[in-house]
């Protein structure tokens, strides 16, 4: 599966919404084992959220947006499909996301590549099972460090903290993607997926018992105006830079 | 504490049974503080479960071998005598299922020895409790994709991943558990067992919760056809191997 | 803040005492953002717990010491202050307490120093939410192993094992701290609390809900004859040693 929602692989709402059905369709379908995450577009992986859906909105809007992030996140942390991200570009917050509901993160070998969660570096805050991922894929004390500093690591650091799994050259990342999912799938499938279901069950059950808190805090975060004015400043200077 | 159970320290419902006796007087036997596990015979640690009591027999059989499953890493992991495994040859799934209950694991520098939980080559799946033991050993990611792939680990690898303490030549392993037990009885008893207890207390009592439950999920897991099925065939393999 | 509490800033009922009421005044004073901890005596962060609280008192005294030192984890473990220890000497067990709720930890590069959780080494045990602290900080197996021998680690082991983030030589470990502060009060104050509190409110939660219970297994565990005996003969030892 790649990405392509130009320029920079955000993810909007309607680009969550299409994500999700393609996600099921190969749920659905037999003939799907696994999955390859990769990006379509030069140098990026995935921006992250699209942040203009959590600016200068209404409520419903906030509500509706944040919902779709949460189905994505559920719908990859517990995928019955072998999932990999081969990360070829940058993959900040949102792309970080994706790449931690992964079975297995290949990352390219470029030190222009970072990856974490830099939520706090915008104000914000990572929502709570993003951290229970995190904490689930490099420890607590590592995902407390990170998580406040806001910490994108180029591939060599991400590699020693544990954000992937294993760095490549560019070249051969989906040649290296394709082998790791051989590897991965000589497993028995049910095997395989009953041992995910068993590893990862309890965190993304946190959400699914308080859905809908999640999201009135989310909505009441979002909708203060000191933090309508951070968003404001920092999609501005996107802008600019992006001339 | 020697393990002998030819050809290969399977655990057997009647081993099981022993195995929890002999621990059991040891555990009231005030003149005993720790034990030290290994094997009495040549290059196997212990094959771990007897699959030929969990093939082609009636549930009832296989509820009573699953609760003497139970009762063996209960009594393991909560045990109040210092155990120190000394992992003197190959220590698959239920091999590794002992050594995971130790207070300290040593293995023997022989690269033919291997360890870890592979349950998922054989088609099925390790318990949830032993799950927890391996997160609480070695971390939530290096256990979600061990248990995935079913990886047995030679002694380096196992050493660089957490699954065992140390590693020495094969002709000092039993000097070394012995110095390492030496240093754990200079800490007052009363100490010792209470921390355990502290550390391990919550994995414990998730199974003693619901351990009814955690036997009827095998019970009707392995009475599947299918499970059966692969049963079968490993069996048949292993039987040709052996000759 | 720097401790001066000679000898060797143990933590007595008055000690702790002023200390919260210090941190309070500071959480409330909008103009501190972070707190630098540090030691004002040579070679000593802090000694720890001062024993003579725990012995040959009655049970009030217990109760009150305990619910004071319950008190000065609460408030650090979850200030709103950046809080960074310079840790410029010994920080044995109460010592060891104070580093481990800070966020980043610097330990000058000095052998003589050491650093760790050695209750169990008095024939005592760290406190359940003093275990889920080391557990957050360093993950479960290394907190299991090093809780049970009560080990004290020298400067490069504690960086080794995680207990902290960072050795640098004695005399740049203040310039440090205060870089550190700066990096860490880039971030904006509401994104890094809030994360702060999302990391660590589920652990100190549990000791609000059972904070009594807390207290009274810790006056009934003291007040036995054995652990005051043993205690005795540690303070006579101690006694003796500083002449």
């Amino acid at each position: 599966m790649k990405f392509r929602n130009p320029p920079v692989n955000s993810l909007s709402l309607e680009f969550l919404t299409e994500f999700v059905i393609s996600l099921e369709k190969l749920e659905n379908d037999k003939t799907f084992r696994g999955v390859i995450l990769t990006s379509d577009l030069p140098g990026i992986f995935s921006a992250g959220l699209d942040l203009r859906e959590m600016y200068g909105r209404n409520p419903a809007h906030y509500a509706e947006f944040w919902k779709a992030v949460q189905e994505l996140w559920l719908r990859l942390y517990m995928s019955k499909l072998m999932l990999v991200s081969a990360i070829n570009g940058a993959s900040p917050a949102g792309g970080c996301l994706i790449a931690l509901t992964s079975d297995y993160r290949i990352m390219a070998d470029n030190p222009k590549y970072i990856i974490g969660l830099n939520e706090s570096l915008l104000g914000i805050i990572a929502p709570f099972w993003l951290k229970d991922t995190f904490v689930n894929t490099i420890g607590h004390r590592a995902a407390e460090r990170a998580l406040q500093l806001g910490m994108l690591f180029p591939p060599a650091e991400a590699l020693k903290v544990g954000v992937v799994d294993e760095v490549v050259p560019e070249d051969q990342i989906h040649s290296k993607a394709r082998s790791v999912m051989a590897q991965w799938l000589a497993i028995p499938d049910h095997s395989r997926q009953l041992t995910k279901s068993m590893m990862r069950k309890a965190t993304a059950d946190k959400l699914i018992k308080q859905r809908e808190a999640d999201i009135q805090n989310v909505v009441s975060f979002i909708s203060q105006d000191s933090i309508q004015k951070s968003l404001h400043v920092y999609l501005k200077k996107l802008k600019q830079k992006r001339g």
